[in-house]
């Protein structure tokens, strides 16, 4: 898939199932109080259920499709345009469709207010019921 | 020119030269203290030159071509991928190309700390010089 942004650095399978990257686009993170991503993430590929803590997340999401799921909700169907708006402190796991990849742009607000807990993964199972419809 | 995200509300001509639209992305603003938009320039629109007082601005490139300009500097030449980091209290303006659009996404972080004063327009002259190489 061609991108927007470059592809960044592998994010590691810690807190990431599967293939992600991650671009970080600013250098003047410490002035805005804020941090600039740019995800990709190859077709099945989430990142663990997590935690901001503190600060607001937002993702502007740029190509593909992929899916954002709060703790206790169905899961929400991603595609190029939309935006997803995560309240601090809300339990929540985003990453790509089973069959396509996937490009969001990521925004961390206010990050001196505090930073993530990272929490289980997403099991195949709770990824494949998740993102069923 | 096909875009991520839907055209927004024409900018209007008071701080703006020729035709560019806004679409804010975001509901919670007041949650992250900071503001989301994509911004569309058709070819030859451009902002007046500006300040953002207190707090940062992010543009984050991502379609056609634009320029971006600080006062007393050489424009720079923007885009997909590029991305402008804009320091408080830096004057400035952005546009597009004269030969093409130009979509940014834009955020303005701390905007508790300040909003923006707008300043004389990029005159017709001004912008082509700018904008020759």
């Amino acid at each position: 898939m061609s991108t927007i942004f470059p592809k960044g650095q592998h994010c590691g399978n810690e807190n990431f199932i599967g293939n992600a990257y991650i671009n970080y686009l600013t250098k003047n993170d410490d002035v805005y109080d804020a941090k600039f991503y740019d995800v990709y993430f190859e077709a099945g590929a989430r990142n663990n259920w997590h935690i901001h803590n503190g600060n607001g997340q937002i993702l502007l999401c740029t190509q593909g499709m992929g899916f954002y799921q709060e703790w206790g909700q169905p899961a929400r169907r991603l595609v190029k345009g939309d935006v997803v708006e995560i309240m601090p402190g809300v339990k929540h796991w985003h990453g790509a469709a089973s069959d396509s990849d996937f490009t969001h742009i990521g925004i961390n607000t206010q990050i001196s207010k505090g930073s993530y807990t990272w929490l289980e993964p997403v099991s195949d199972e709770e990824y494949k019921i998740a993102t069923k419809n």
